[in-house]
């Protein structure tokens, strides 16, 4: 399966109504996998990481040196899902000065006296650059949605806040993204897909392995408690926000090596069909390069 | 040469008289070279920075689990002197969501209305993180100094801009680093030593080899004819702000491969200096992760 098939495959169409119990989060309907066996299609799928991390090397370098576009890759999904283990292998050996990466916390209060979609902002990737986000504004449509009394603390104007409002949002957020392409950044959005049974398998480990102690937080249970709102919210978003400009990809990720090599491969290809190239050689620039050299060679 | 060592035999001693001719861009005052001869040594030089890069992945994992310090790693040196080549090899391997790498340009309008230290404290690491500044406010007592008519144009109050002037700029800076050091951020300053020569040379290479024409400047030329005034500006800084909480490193950089390798070594070393551990089980995280095991076994 070649890279820019990959990208089609896990794409959601603009305008489909997402169900995430049709997407499978251990990538175990491939035919692939019962003809040639787990060994070797995970091997294919280390192959296809290594190849697509040594490719985003190059692009990134191409990017910086065209300096017209940004890329900004969004990473979603529940706790455990995998975001921080992704950013890690997938820009493994590119040069860290080309990617910003930012993890959204708790507001301060003077993020929350803005619009929700302020602190964002502020934090996208300038050109030449590959801007992470580890969670996004989505919060505000998934974890609010899922848990209305966050919204009623944000002095915000009186309204009703049933899905009208949370429609609101998403239209702000489509037009926000479609600022952004307009003006040169590629937004690719990944879910990041696992199951409840991965989800609980994951938090054991992080309860058992003295090492893993300091990853888990309680408060994750609780948000465990809410899987089936969560799912909805989810929905709702991948539906609403999936447009030709911003796509989402919904990554199957209840097999970490799938999830890497599936996102390594889609970043690098998707940056490499944006036509890069390296600044041309004006004749001004040309005038300029031998007058230096002439000048060095003078010196003695 | 142990680690240790490398630190101790580059580190500018507080209160010494900085004279660059006194230190070696090459390196080639090491009886090593002359006894064992430039591959070996050179070898020698990419395995100390393999070996680095390998510890300090492991550094920043604790440095983020223990969350109780930053690090500021500041690098300056002539222009073509290889700052940007030094950061991509000491953080490769390393997960770049615990770099903030920050090249820092020319100072927007809002930024030249407030002090001078103020874009760059605004970009300080925060607890976790490794903050790596491409230039920094060192520019401030270097190309300014070199070129006093900078200092002008920037709305400052009236007054000599004599020796005084330039003291007082550097007393800020040791006492904002003191404050830095103080709060847990680890303060490492290196300076990339490079001969006069050996900028000609890469000024050539930039010249020449199609794929690096964009990286050249022609301003860099004309800053090439204040290289005195540079020395002796950097002589100056180098003298007034080494101190003991926050040295500088007088880094030979005419070859790339000591420069690199001695730097992650110093960075790794330092780091791992600091006494840093992985937040202890408390009694009461211990009780929250049994209650937690408990109701992930009774879900089913």
């Amino acid at each position: 399966m070649i890279s820019t098939d990959l990208a089609k495959f896990f794409r959601v169409k603009p305008d489909t109504r997402v169900r995430l119990k049709d997407y499978d989060p251990g990538w175990e309907q491939t035919d692939e996998l019962a003809r040639l066996g787990k060994q070797s299609v995970r091997k294919r799928a280390e192959d296809l990481l290594e190849e697509s991390v040594a490719e985003l090397a190059e692009a990134q370098e191409l990017l910086y040196a065209d300096n017209r576009h940004a890329v900004l890759m969004i990473l979603q999904g529940m706790d455990a899902a995998g975001k921080d283990g992704t950013i890690r292998k997938v820009t493994s050996g590119v040069n860290p000065a080309g990617f910003q990466v930012f993890c959204f916390k708790a507001p301060s209060q003077e993020e929350v006296d803005h619009t929700f979609l302020w602190r964002y902002f502020k934090r996208m990737p300038e050109r030449g650059r590959i801007g992470i986000f580890n969670r996004s504004y989505y919060e505000d449509v998934l974890i609010q949605r899922v848990h209305p009394e966050f919204v009623s603390s944000k002095h915000l104007p009186p309204g009703k806040r049933g899905k009208s409002f949370w429609n609101a949002r998403m239209d702000d957020i489509n037009a926000m993204e479609e600022h952004l392409v307009r003006n040169g950044t590629l937004v690719l959005k990944f879910f990041l897909h696992i199951s409840k049974d991965e989800q609980k398998s994951r938090f054991m480990d992080r309860i058992n392995e003295p090492d893993k102690h300091w990853k888990f937080n309680p408060g994750d249970l609780t948000e465990r408690g809410y899987w089936d709102d969560y799912v909805d919210a989810y929905e709702k978003a991948l539906t609403a926000t999936s447009t030709k400009h911003a796509p989402w990809y919904v990554v199957p990720a209840n097999h970490k090596w799938v999830a890497h090599a599936v996102i390594a491969s889609i970043l690098s290809t998707s940056i490499s069909e944006l036509k890069l190239e390296y600044p041309k050689l004006t004749p001004e620039l040309k005038e300029s390069l031998e007058d230096a050299r002439r000048q060095l060679d003078d010196e003695e």
